[in-house]
């Protein structure tokens, strides 16, 4: 397939990330690509494909929205909800010239949410956006068999399990978060969090279900932060140090925002079927 | 720094893999991109770029070669060769149509190598390329003082440690590959590499120096069939294992020709100051 023939289906997407937490963005407003599950698998893949944490489309609005999003884990599963990737989104949506910043509105599998977008003060970026990520529900305090300590699941949108202990640099966050699979049916994205440094700061790792562990986790950071001040630990306005940079988040009564800088990466273009034929054997 | 803004520098990039080792292409005949080892960092990585083993400039030839390869590992620095990289440069050249296929030569550090390029059967590939890795020069046998058993020095453009053993699957790739950096000054490539399954096969796996370990490696394949035709263990045709798939070794006396599918990934276009802007902290 040397070189190009035009008459070849090809498909145009867009990377970025939200503190190092990446994301593939495919503009498909009338649903007409025909990205299949393992499309996604291929694009995602870090040495045989682009490489991203999850693919997410943007559809038209539904339910009165601006947009709505349509998003893929990097196994090709569907996830119901991503912080730093609707951030990405967001940027990726004025770029394409489909809303006007700073507030428009996106349909998700768990409900409408408002995403605001500021361009960078420089040339060069990055670009900075924040994201309502509706409520963030307390679930009762846990003691998981695999690590005891204080823990609490929480629910934005998606289950989490947030340990609360010291510096979690020397967790071995994988072997961790895989064992504690087995103790949640149907899984849970797990953070492992430290108070601090400093006031109303957090530090943490995440194991999340179906990617392992990332850089950064905007439901998980919101989780996070929701459960410390849950447990009195910090106030409504909550710096979150994830691995690959620092999210903030503001906790309302009926919500939680999650804000931070957002860079773009690419434009990338491939071709679906030359991507599968020469994917992971 | 959005949305686009058409005056800014942008460089047009190819991805490509070889049996999972991948490498972005960047066809700069005039050497005119100004691309330095941060803008190579930033692309390479993984969650803040794009993300590839390395990164091949394609100047225009030297010293009566068609073109001239110029190779820089993910963290910027350079290498001497890459047999994996020539064959993606080969997809690259003939996608841009730099030249005619099946063979024409290319300029390394090493020396002018032949590298010779076929489309695949199907209209969805893969491609296949062979390169002329020139020859493997045997060194005298080693006994690591990390790991003992049998081990040679294989020079093949760059330096190899080819260890020979049991089935790599169960070894720290990183850990020991990262103690023997200690026993050679200036760093190895280090091969793992045990005999079979069948007859004139190897199973490799390798930690590359600079990159750490990879799918698959080029010259580091070379260098084990070549460790292994001397110590009379292959014939002069060798399949090797990578993890990320099986190349094939052909041994003359004065030249090794490595050969085997090649992938075409995706068309990448980068802004390189919003990318070194947005990248890792």
């Amino acid at each position: 397939m040397t070189p190009t023939d035009p008459t070849r289906s090809r498909l145009a997407l867009t990377k970025h990330h939200g503190a190092g937490n990446d994301f593939l963005v495919l503009v498909d407003l009338d649903d007409r690509s025909g990205l299949t599950g393992r499309v996604v698998q291929a694009l995602c893949d870090r040495r045989f494909g682009v490489g991203a944490d999850g693919l997410i489309r943007v559809l038209a609005g539904a339910d009165g929205s601006d947009l709505t999003m349509d998003l893929a884990n990097a196994d090709g599963s569907t996830a119901e909800m991503t912080g730093n990737g609707m951030r990405c989104l967001a940027q990726a949506a004025v770029r394409a010239g489909l809303v006007t910043p700073p507030t428009f509105t996106v349909a998700t599998l768990g409900g409408v949410r408002t995403v605001e977008f500021r361009a960078g003060g420089t040339a060069d970026g990055p670009d900075w956006a924040s994201v309502d990520m509706g409520p963030a529900r307390l679930g009762a305090e846990q003691v998981p068999a695999v690590t005891g300590g204080r823990a609490r699941v929480v629910d934005v949108g998606n289950p989490h399990l947030v340990l609360l202990g010291d510096d979690p640099a020397g967790i071995d966050v994988h072997g961790v978060g895989t064992a504690l699979q087995r103790e949640f049916p149907g899984g849970i994205n797990v953070e492992f969090v430290a108070l601090g440094p400093g006031a109303d700061t957090l530090t943490l790792r995440v194991f999340e279900r179906g990617v392992g562990e990332t850089l950064a986790c905007g439901t998980g950071t919101a989780a996070a932060a929701a459960a410390a001040h849950g447990w009195g630990l910090v106030g409504t306005a909550v710096d979150v140090r994830n691995p690959g940079g620092t999210l903030r988040v503001e906790i309302a009564p009926d919500t939680v925002v999650l804000s931070g800088p957002v860079a773009f990466v690419a434009e990338v273009t491939v071709d679906p079927a030359v991507l599968v034929a020469g994917g992971r054997p």
